[in-house]
């Protein structure tokens, strides 16, 4: 009987963490939307494209290489043994696979936010081939050194420091981020984005239905992603955080959109829809470095700040000029860099030091590898498509087809 | 081992209230994707932007005060204690925070409701205003007398009667829908919408997939909302229960749509797709009040009489010059009253008198504060956008920004 | 004790049998949007209405009919007693009700893969007529032979031959792929799709978000259909098939995208979208037959065996002049087929000749009665639309209203 008893907490968890998984893959169809709907129509077909893509490359450079990398277990999954997080010996409590389908799902949300940013310009092989770095090595490494436990470099351990990080704000959406920063400088903006005395022109979206379905989604998703991460559910102390982990995120949410409402409203005099999108996803990244300490009306505060913040980032990137067309460098890089930064309020077992130390770390490993990638890539192909093809529309280009033919006049 | 027991029982049904409560989370997207497929397009990015902006109110709103007045638990959660349902002294049998953030998605459910049906000319802050006072005093006033357990104003106690609304037919959807009717009465009806004879001109959704998406968001939604208000799920009985719920829903739902399928062909000659979504949210909606105790037959004949139901209800609203874009408070209050009527059939425990008492007393205190509440918005800041506004469609005036910029020819 | 923890493998069991269930009800709207999507613009409500319509037929006529004839229960259900899966003795080891809802969800499946080979020019009423006879009697049929567990026509036993269908990469897909080419050979191809001297004419699709929105939908369904189809996972040994499963579905699609992504650029130079969004799918169907053998790298293969097959059979089939506006009977048909023959590659117990055997049975079956139906409709009211109402799109005709009023010119 004891060991149906096992056999119970051990199909429980298993099945949380599948259910959490599938939630997170949710995430892809999120980010696909978002993007889909703030990028111009001539745009669409390519950057769902590059959605699709990228999910998959995802899945299967980390199934090769990536979750060997991160967790040192063997090629091809031979090394998943033990419990399956850190290819430990201890005999497993849930099933080895669904853990690699929890973090396989991870390595693919991190991806999913670079594609927004290098949106409407970006050559979608240079891209693809991006992706496949990042998702079968830069991403593994700083996992490695996080939730792998792995010396960073065999310098020093961020665990031993303190560094705490609960479902990513920095592992996963600072990373994401930074990649994207790289890409986005050697890049540069889109045509006609800032005039030449230097003002800002708005390019708006071409769909908002699908950008609000998108951070919809995503907020679903996030579930998964923050409530899977406390790693356990088959017992009270477990399923209680589980469950200050939802009843937090979806504060955090909440608090964010509110902010973002109100921000937006005194600064452009509008109840900024796109602003409120980003709000609600911003007070989802702030709260995913620890959202199992705080109160549900703290975590509120944490995502409205992130709210907040998102509106003056994305102002401010504009102002130095770079251009990310869904804001994604702020959403995910700036709040994400807050949200870590949130952890020690209240967390007393988290410092700021380490936490800086952290995203000191995760940040400088990104950018800098994602720097090289992006440079050899623009030197060896090309990352940038021509004037005329970008003045075109990428979707002609890269996939011959028009995402809505009868409902512009683009490719008439 | 005894203890490993309740454990595992406490981690499944707070696993389980947590899924369910993810469910309904979703509608909100449901809710969203609804109303944007069946209004106009000028008029489309301010009915997003209201249902996120409901959806932060309403959770931050009841966290604050309303989770309080509902269940008397203490001002910011402090009062989570024992079962967390009703404030009550026994263990708990499952995570505080997951009851919380069951019920803090269903106070956004209903809240929802409101937003369709006053699409299209109301101001979008005096509808934010009202959403403060409906998640965080009248929604909540009501669910005390209902699931909360205490006397309507210490003069009579549904629970008592008898009353029996299982998952909200009347608690949460005919509750919203009096809400909106109450708006609708004192905004009035939407320019060009009746002609001078009486005439009704029709006034077509602009983007029909978005609202079928947001019936099959919804549809999926429901089996949260109704599979979750069986409260457990850790048992035989109980999960023979949630079985027989989701069973049923989706029973009634299908019944809903060949109800409204036909009768709107018999009507209309055609296949009328806006009638055959309201035909399935009917279904949905009329076995919320009961979905446990028909057979699954009886379950599809009480959805089809929703469905057949929804279709007379928005003819007739037109004709005395309701003027609800989506159907709303046919759906949800025409039908959800139902709803409640239907429950005697098939369950001995109820009886006519008390879901009558019960709907009276839910449409009376929801309509009379609401209209309350309108009137006073309407004199202190105006609830309608002026005319010029309304033919230039809310997007720009609110929001600032067209849904779909490069699609219609309005904002050129 | 010990029935305590039978209460909760019970309770376990059922709510996952639910919750996938819900994931596969879910691919309802996968498919509505995937067709939505690839279609024109004025075929998109009717295929919109066909899509509501026909789950709700599937669910009624299942649960009037065909659910009795596949398990050999009783009448409305009467007959739902001990284990429910096959109307044995043993005692139920999850809620019948659970297992009803999860099979319902099937035939609902099988029935959407018809509607988007035959849009754009089948009347509604006579798909209406064909759905209701195919989720009655053809489809419970033939799963009655597999699932079922009974004999072909008193002949043979599919069970016995050691035919082997996990999840109904045969018995789900390719049935309804066999139910749509009959149909789609009886009705012919749409007006000016192949031109006088045998060219293909290209007709792309409507709302490419819409039909990547589709397949994302139809990714994370499947995590129910196959993840559900392990039929249980409250032991240690089930929930690794369940993880196995999961990890193994994702595996498959993604290794779907990579192999069409690949073929569709060498082939026709571009990044193919559509194509794209088929090999995922084919990936799906690919590894359906078998998702619990495989290692992931293994199913990573056989689901890009699947997306090479889908480029090549979409192709082929126009040559042929079938004409498939969606590549239904390429992606669940022909790739079906592939992964009923994939099946012995990874798992002993299985045999090509069964494999074989099975499909031939499966396909005939379905074939032959799909033919016979069709055509006695043809006879009787005409499946196909005139040759007008074809030009100006289904959607006044059978449903009264556009899908997109204000985005295209077609209706002014």
């Amino acid at each position: 009987m004891e060991n149906e008893i096992f056999q119970l907490q051990y199909a429980l968890d298993t099945f949380y963490f599948l259910i959490s998984g599938a939630f997170v893959m949710w995430m892809a169809a999120g980010f696909a939307m978002l993007e889909a709907g703030l990028v111009r129509a001539k745009n669409t077909t390519e950057i769902l494209t590059k959605n699709v893509m990228l999910f998959a490359i995802a899945c299967t450079a980390y199934l090769v290489v990536g979750y060997d990398i991160m967790y040192d277990g063997g090629m091809f999954l031979a090394g998943i043994v033990g419990d399956g997080v850190a290819g430990a010996d201890e005999p497993a409590t849930y099933a080895p696979s669904a853990d690699f389908f929890f973090q396989v799902v991870f390595v693919a949300t991190a991806m999913s936010i670079v594609s927004g940013a290098v949106a409407e310009r970006m050559k979608l092989w240079a891209f693809a081939a991006f992706a496949i770095v990042m998702t079968a090595f830069i991403y593994p490494m700083e996992g490695s050194w996080t939730w792998g436990g792995a010396d960073v470099f065999g310098m020093y351990n961020l665990g031993d420091l303190g560094f705490l990080d609960f479902a990513g704000s920095g592992i996963v959406h600072m990373a994401g981020a930074a990649a994207a920063l790289a890409g986005v400088m050697l890049l540069g903006a889109r045509k006609g984005k800032y005039g030449p005395n230097g003002e800002v022109r708005p390019i708006p979206g071409g769909n908002l239905p699908l950008a609000t379905l998108g951070t919809f989604i995503l907020w679903l998703g996030w579930f998964g992603f923050n409530g899977g991460s406390v790693l356990a559910t088959a017992s009270v102390e477990s399923a209680n955080a589980v469950a200050v982990v939802f009843m937090n995120t979806n504060a955090a949410a909440a608090g964010g959109v509110l902010a973002a409402l109100i921000v937006a409203k005194l600064m452009f005099g509008k109840a900024d829809l796109t602003m409120i999108l980003n709000g609600a996803l911003a007070g989802l990244v702030a709260i995913t470095a620890g959202p199992d300490t705080p109160t549900p009306l703290m975590a509120t505060i944490i995502g409205a700040i992130g709210g907040l913040i998102v509106v003056f980032s994305i102002v401010f990137m504009d102002k130095v000029k770079i251009d990310d067309p869904v804001g994604a460098i702020s959403v995910h890089g700036v709040v994400g860099l807050w949200g870590l930064l949130a952890v020690p309020l209240t967390n007393s077992d988290a410092s700021f030091s380490a936490q800086i130390i952290g995203a000191v770390t995760i940040f400088v490993w990104v950018f800098v590898t994602s720097l090289i990638v992006w440079g050899v890539l623009k030197m060896v192909m090309g990352i940038r498509v021509s004037e005329e093809e970008e003045y075109e529309g990428v979707d002609l280009v890269e996939c011959g087809m028009e995402a809505y033919p009868e409902f512009t006049n683009s490719g008439k």
